[in-house]
C-alpha cells in the first residue's frame, strides 16, 4: 500500500500478485529464532547432545526456490552452541533444523537427522575476542595514525559531502545500505561542476553455497533482497573500522512496528593517504639539471560495513582528485561453516563440499556475486555504451618489418542484446560516454570501467537458484533507466522465482543508444575457504575502477599540489 | 670474462657467440645522443625546421630484431624540441632518425622522411613544473601525513629488514631493480620463521608500441634487458615519492668504465596505513551483549620508481602481517608520443595507432607486461605447483532438490607443460605448496597466486617481437630452479632473436613435481592512451598477490592487537 503522509491518504492499494516476498525484518527473525526452544522435539534433540539450552542461539536462513509450485513466506531456523566461545557460526548443531512459517509464525516442521550426533567443534579454537585469547600474541604493530593538522579536507552539509573537486550524497536504503547519488567534478578547465554519476549502490549481494547436502542445499543468499544489506550495516569502531581523521553519520530505518531503529556510526568519510603516487616524472635528459615533479595521492572514502550474519562486508567508495571513483569490497568476518565427524583429511573419503578448517570443522565452498547498479550520467544523462575492442592488425603487404600490431575499433550498443558481457574473454575498453560531447581535440567524452575479479557463476542455467540470480549470467549488463527497475534479482527475492530480474527485462532488448542509462556490473569471488580463515577471516580484498577517459581535455590534476607536509615538535603524546 | 677479485685471477675468459647483446649503458647512451650534433644532414633537418639546435635533445632507441641475418649493436637516435618545456617527450622532431652503431659509435645512417615537417605540438601545454604552470592551481588538498609517535616498527641491518612477523633482504641489481630474497615469517603458533620467498624479481618488462610505421614499428622496449631497469631507478622524493615515516636505502652499481654509480634514496621502506581493515566481525546474535573486534591493518612497503626515459614504474613489494605479499605496480610519467598534423579527430580517414591528445600530438597504443621471476620457497625448498580447479557437478540422482554445485578438483603439474596457463579461461586456484608438508588437519601447506590485470599479447606469435617476447604467451609458468635461467627474455636481450626465453627452456618439458620450482608470472596492461594521461599520466593501478593457503594452521594475525592510537595534544606544528 502506498501512503501518502503530507495528505493522510491512501495512494494505491493495489495488494502484490507475483512471487517472492520481501525482505526479512529483524524483529520476525528474532521471534522465530525463538520458535525451536519451545518445539518438544528440538529440546529432545539438544538433550540427546547433551547441550544447555540456554547457550544454544538459533538463526532464520531463507530457502530460496525449487520448482515449488506453491511458496509460502517460509524460513529454516538453524542453531548453534555459543557456549564459551562468542563465534557461534563454528559450533552448528548439524542435523537440526525446523521450517517455519513466518507469517504464521510458527513451527510447520522439524527434523533431526541424526541418531549419533556429529561431534562440535572445540569452543576454544573458534574464539577472536582479544580478551578471551592467550598469549602469545602477536605480530606486535608499532603506533600509527594519519593526522591532519588543519582539519578535514571534506565538508558534510545534511548529507552532501564536498571534497577538493567532488561534490556528491550519501544516502541509505535498508536493503542496498549505501548509496551515493548526485556525484559531480568539478573541472578546473572549464571552471564548472560536471556530472559523472546519478546514482550508485549494490543492487544484489548473491551468495551461493555449494552444498547439496540436506541442511545446505537452500543456502543461495541474497543478502541485499532477503537480510537487508542496509539493515544488517553495524556500528563503525572509531579507530580501527576507520582511522582516527574520520567523520561519522548515523542511519535510520523503520522496524517493522514502525519505530525507527538508528544504526549509529553506519558510515565513517575519511580521507585516504596510503602514500602513494598521484602522477610522478624524473627528467634526467635535460642539461644540467635533474627535474623530479611527485605529486602524493589522497583520496576520499565513504565505507560501511555490513555484518550479514556470519559474514562482515567492507565496502568502499574512494573518490580521487584524478576523477576516477574506486569501489572497493573487502570480506571479513566469519566462514559459513559445518559440522563434520572429521579431524584430518585422510579420513575423508567423499567430496565434504569444503575445506576442513579444523577437528570436526567444514568451511563450505561458495561465491560472492555484488552486482553495482551504476546510473552514470556522464557530463548529462543521454549516454552510450561503447565497447572500444583491440583487434590485432595483420600486416600482409609488406609496409613494415612488423607482421602485426593492434588497434581499437569502437562499437556504439545499440540495444541491451549488444551490451551483455562477460569479461576476461576479449580484450576491450568499456566505456559510458556521451555521445553529444566532445573534447577539444574532438574525442567522445566518456568514463571507462577497469573490472575486478570477474568470476562468473558456476550453476548451470536452469538450476533453481541461478534462475533466481540469473542476472549474474553475464558480469556486465546495460539498460535504458526505468524507475520499476533498482532491484536486479527483483522486488520481491525471497523464494523469487526469477521471472522479476535483469535477465528477463532486458529480453524486451529495448534502444540504450543516447539514453539515460544503466550500467550493471557484477563482480564475483569464488571461495574456497583454507585455514587461515578461522576462526575469523583475513580481509580479502577485491574493487573495481571508474577512470575518465576523453571527460577532461587533458589531465584534471597537473594543477594539484601535493598536500602540505606538517611537523609536530614537542608534543606531549597521549596513549 | 669472467674474474676472482680476491685472487685477481682470470676464471674464465669464454667468449659469448649467441645471439643479443648486453644492456645500453648510461654513458654509452649518452655519447649516441650527441653524434646527431656533428652530422651535418642532421642540422639541416633542424635548419629545414627552423629550431634552435641547442634547445634539441637526442635519446637512444634499441631497434628489435626484424629476421635480418646479422645484427649489430645498433641503435636509433631519435631527438625532441625541449625548447619551454621540461616535456621533451611530448614535443618529437619527427621524421628524424639516425642510425647508431654503439660499439663503432659512429652514425651509420641518417633520414629524414619530410619535406614539409609537421608542426611541432606548443611547449606551454606540455609542461608539468608547478613552478611553470599557471593558475588556477587545484584541487587543493589539505595537510595530511601518517605519524609514528614511537618511530618506525621495522629495523634495518644491512640490508636485511626485520618488521612484525616478516624478515627478508632488499637487494638490487643494474637490470632487475629491486630483489627480494630470503622472505620468512614468524609462525606464532609454532614459534619459528618459516621460508615462503627464496628469491623475487621482475625479470623482464615488455612494452610493444602498436604502430608500424617507420619511426615506430621496432619501440617494443625490454626494459630490464636492454635499458636497465635498475639502472633506470629514480632518486625518491621524500614525502611525496614516500610518506613521512619512510626510510631509505641507496644503491650503487658499476658504469661502463667501472665507476662506481650511487642512486641516492633508491628504496623506501615504510608502514603502510591506509585506514583498511585487517579483520573484523560484529556478532549481534549473542543475549544482552554486541560484540565487535575489529583490527585495523598496517603493511610493509618497499618501493622504487623506475624511470625508464618517459614512463615512470611504481613498485611496491607489500608485506602483511596475515602472510600476504601484495604486488603493486604503478604506471606514470610521459606516454609515448608521436607528433602528426592532426589537431582534431574529424580530420583523421586513417589508422593513426594512437588517441589524439592535444594539437598535434597522438599517444601512441601500446602494453606493458610485468614478468615477475618468484622463486617460492614455501616451507622448504621441494614445492610443487597445483591448479584447483573449480568444476561444476551436475546432479542427476535427485538427491537434492539443487541441479549442481561446484567443487575442487586440484592436479598437481608434473612437468613444464602442465604449468603454462593462459589465465581468466578456467576458474581455477593456482598454488605453490610444499607436498611434503601438511597441517595438522592434512591440508597441504601452500601459497596461492591471486592474480592481477592478465592482458595477453595481441600480436601474432610469429611477429618478430613476439617471438623475441614468447614468454609473455603464457601469463603463468613453472620451471624448475635453473642458475642460468633467471632472465625470461634471454641472457641478452637487445637485438635477441627469441632462442634464449623462457618459451625455449621450458620446452625440455622438465619434471617440477617436489622440486625446487620457479613462478614466472606476467601481469599485462594495454594501454589506449587517453586525454587525461597528457601531459603527465595520473597513476594507473594494478597488482597481484601471493596469500598463505593452509601454510598456517589458522588465522595467523587471530593474536593481532590494533596498533595503539596516539593523540598529540598541545603542539606546535611547522609547515
Amino acid at each position: 500500500m502506498s501512503v501518502d503522509l503530507s495528505s493522510g491518504s491512501i495512494v494505491s492499494s493495489k495488494v502484490y500478485q507475483g512471487h517472492g516476498f520481501p525482505m526479512l525484518t529483524f524483529g520476525e527473525q528474532a521471534r522465530a529464532s525463538q520458535l525451536p526452544f519451545s518445539h518438544q522435539p528440538f529440546l529432545e534433540s539438544l538433550k540427546k547432545r547433551g547441550l544447555n539450552e540456554s547457550e544454544v542461539l538459533c538463526a532464520c536462513f531463507t530457502i530460496g526456490w525449487f520448482g515449488e509450485a506453491k511458496t509460502k513466506r517460509n524460513v529454516k531456523v538453524k542453531c548453534y552452541y555459543a557456549n564459551g566461545t562468542a563465534n557461534l557460526y563454528a559450533r552448528p548443531v548439524e542435523g537440526v533444523a525446523a521450517l517455519v512459517d513466518l507469517d504464521d509464525m510458527k513451527v510447520l516442521d522439524y527434523n533431526d537427522r541424526y541418531v549419533v550426533p556429529v561431534p562440535l567443534p572445540k569452543a576454544e579454537a573458534t574464539e577472536y575476542r582479544a580478551s578471551k585469547l592467550k598469549p602469545p600474541f602477536g605480530p606486535k604493530l608499532k603506533p600509527i595514525a594519519v593526522s591532519q593538522h588543519d582539519g578535514p579536507g571534506f565538508s558534510i552539509h545534511a548529507h552532501t559531502v564536498s571534497w577538493a573537486n567532488w561534490n556528491f550524497h550519501v544516502g541509505f536504503d535498508i536493503r542496498a545500505g549505501p548509496i551515493i547519488s548526485l556525484a559531480s567534478i568539478f573541472d578546473l578547465h572549464k571552471q564548472k561542476h560536471r556530472q559523472v554519476l546519478y546514482r550508485g549502490f549494490i543492487s544484489e549481494l548473491f551468495v551461493p553455497y555449494q552444498d547439496p547436502t540436506e541442511e545446505w542445499y537452500y543456502t543461495t543468499y541474497f543478502d541485499c533482497g532477503e537480510y537487508g544489506f542496509g539493515q544488517s550495516m553495524s556500528s563503525l569502531q572509531p579507530l580501527t573500522d576507520c582511522p582516527p581523521n574520520a567523520a561519522f553519520l548515523d542511519a535510520y530505518y523503520a522496524a517493522s512496528d514502525g519505530t525507527p531503529v538508528k544504526i549509529a556510526n553506519a558510515f565513517c568519510i575519511f580521507e585516504r593517504y596510503a602514500g602513494d603516487i598521484m602522477w610522478r616524472h624524473t627528467e634526467i635528459s635535460l642539461p644540467n639539471e635533474v627535474i623530479t615533479e611527485v605529486r602524493s595521492d589522497v583520496s576520499l572514502v565513504v565505507r560501511i560495513v555490513s555484518t550479514v550474519g556470519n559474514y562482515d562486508y567492507v565496502i568502499d567508495w574512494e573518490f580521487k582528485p584524478s576523477g576516477s571513483i574506486k569501489f572497493g569490497v573487502g570480506l571479513t568476518g566469519i566462514l559459513g561453516i559445518k559440522g563434520g565427524a572429521y579431524t584430518n583429511t585422510d579420513q575423508i573419503r567423499e567430496d565434504i563440499y569444503g575445506t576442513l578448517l579444523a577437528d570436526n570443522t567444514i568451511g563450505v565452498y561458495h561465491d560472492h556475486f555484488f552486482t553495482y547498479y551504476l546510473d552514470l550520467d556522464i557530463d548529462g544523462e543521454a549516454n552510450s555504451f561503447v565497447k572500444s575492442n583491440l583487434e590485432t592488425v595483420r600486416v600482409k603487404d609488406h609496409s613494415t618489418p612488423r607482421k602485426s600490431h593492434w588497434t581499437v575499433v569502437s562499437e556504439t550498443a545499440k540495444t541491451e542484446a549488444d551490451a551483455r558481457i562477460n569479461l576476461g574473454l576479449k580484450p576491450s575498453e568499456l566505456l559510458v560516454v556521451n555521445p553529444n560531447k566532445k573534447t577539444k581535440q574532438g574525442n567522445i567524452i566518456g568514463y571507462r570501467l577497469l573490472p575486478g575479479p570477474a568470476a562468473r557463476p558456476l550453476l548451470i542455467t536452469d538450476d533453481y537458484p541461478q534462475i533466481r540470480a540469473a542476472f549474474t549470467n553475464y558480469n556486465v549488463w546495460v539498460t535504458p533507466y526505468n524507475k520499476s527497475e533498482k532491484w536486479v534479482g527483483g522486488s520481491y527475492v525471497d523464494r523469487s522465482r526469477g521471472d522479476d530480474t535483469l535477465a528477463s527485462w532486458s529480453l524486451r532488448d529495448r534502444e540504450i543508444e543516447n539514453k539515460d542509462i544503466v550500467l550493471w556490473y557484477t563482480m564475483g569471488f569464488h571461495h574456497v575457504p583454507s585455514q587461515e580463515d578461522f576462526p575469523v577471516m583475513p580481509t580479502l580484498s577485491g574493487g573495481f575502477e571508474l577512470r575518465p577517459t576523453n571527460f577532461f581535455e587533458s589531465n584534471p590534476v597537473l594543477k594539484t599540489k601535493s598536500p602540505n607536509y606538517v611537523q609536530w615538535p614537542n608534543c606531549t603524546s597521549q596513549h
